[in-house]
């Protein structure tokens, strides 16, 4: 094998940034610095001698991106043996301004792999696997409905009783522990739907789903509490849903920032005891 | 719309089960009944008038599957109101005894969809979406290398000590609470590879990518920790891999403990403070 390179942190692949946070905490609003995670996807290119393939893209971290891509083509053995890697670089794609998030891998000849049955799930659209902003451009074209401007108005009180309200509805989380939630609630902070499921995701499709069998999708008068982090892909399905306030009681990552910032949904995250954070939207919560 | 059944649970559609675990506390072993929470995949088919197509199948837990269907539908663009839903039904599908791991949806009429164009990351393997047994089927076929019975040998204390060790090595997560972790340790408890990113299996996949790279895969005496829950995948990657004990921090899956039986790896969960949870190759802890 020709040695890959040993993954240096380069100054375009940060894995945090800090940026300017709202906290609440025992009554009063503070601002201040906080470290948040970047979250972006990378995609991944094979080469082999006469051929090559798009494998697909994931969101991740940046750093490490030879190691992830090894690991992937490994875990779906599409490799058997380090031999068979030439090399694993990052190669900017045409158009593309970040230029760290596709990496190229050098087969040493055309795997023999199934394509069509790679167990792992892949971002399969190219127009979503690109760069932060080809995956806000995808989320456009769904055509989402409009959030009203600061409407639902809520209030710190409110905000804070939200996690002990999903405790008593998560009667399976509590006996096993293994569960992910989302509930919604109405502005004054009223039960309304509440699913749990061990992905995180379908928590939220089932709690929408509910509400869109329903007909009561776009939910603009909905607050969202979700029992894990606030990743790109929970705000993208509040915003396709019309949800304005999303409450994550762990962090939320930089794309989940962005996309909230950019189609006006309010991203309230860490939200534990009498303390929470507002990273977007925060004309929604009176002080 | 012809409405939906409203989801009842169904006695095959169980979201937990009980299970007999092997729990060590404070240097004692106890037996009891823990419940586990069950992770099944959900195939989802679409009919329309004159066609219809595979969407893809999530693995998910059991229950509220009409509305998690639904909840994908929108969130993916596919319908965009209720009407354009003449119905959700469980259909067992041919030679398949889990006869509630499969959903038809009725639409009216023909989607308006570039279906390259999906955004979720569905399992898109058809080997892989049907059932638990076609799970392992697939990962089979990949043919990972043999577990060695019994080795290695690890201690309840060098198990307990694990978490402290990685806290130390997971500076970002301190920084923004917001990444995952994975860490292998020798059998002995010294530190070798730890990765972290905002997508949990992205920091196995970094892990064992490095471990690829540098020939070290099969990892036949790795002890593997995850800050996160157990789920299939993760242990999926684990068989892969080669490495024989899997310690998470949270809780296992029903699949997830499956697969480990199935696959001979040793799976610990809820590896907190002095205490953790032995659900499979209890052979391989030394009391």
């Amino acid at each position: 094998m020709t040695r890959t390179q040993p993954s240096p942190e380069r100054p375009d692949q940060r894995r945090t940034f800090q940026r300017s946070v709202d906290t609440h905490e025992d009554g009063r609003w503070t601002r201040r610095d906080d470290a948040i995670v970047v979250e972006e996807p990378l995609e991944i290119h094979l080469a082999w001698p006469g051929g090559g393939r798009r494998l697909g893209a994931t969101m991740r971290t940046p750093g490490n991106d030879d190691e992830l891509a090894a690991g992937l083509l490994y875990a779906e053995g599409i490799v058997h043996d380090p031999a068979e890697i030439r090399g694993i670089a990052h190669e900017p794609l045409p158009g593309e301004a970040q230029e760290f998030n596709s990496v190229r891998v050098e087969l040493a000849k055309a795997p023999r792999v199934d394509w069509s049955q790679l167990a792992r799930p892949f971002l399969m659209s190219s127009a979503c696997g690109v760069c932060g902003r080809a995956t806000t451009d995808y989320l456009r074209a769904t055509n989402p409905p409009a959030m009203q401007a600061a409407s639902p108005r809520i209030t710190p009180t409110m905000l804070a009783s939200l996690p002990d309200r999903v405790r008593e509805a998560q009667k399976v989380f509590e006996a096993t522990g293994g569960l992910h939630a989302t509930a919604f609630f109405d502005p004054a902070g009223r039960p309304w739907i509440s699913r749990e499921d061990v992905g995180r995701h379908n928590a939220f499709d089932k709690a929408v789903g509910r509400a869109f069998l329903d007909g009561k999708v776009p939910l603009h008068d909905a607050v969202a509490l979700v029992s894990g982090r606030a990743s790109y892909e929970l705000v993208q399905k509040a915003v396709r849903a019309g949800v304005p306030v999303l409450a994550a009681v762990g962090a939320p990552s930089s794309l989940a920032i962005d996309v909230a910032a950019e189609f006006g949904v309010t991203l309230v995250g860490f939200l534990r005891g009498n303390r929470f954070n507002v990273y977007t939207g925060r004309e929604r919560v009176r002080s």
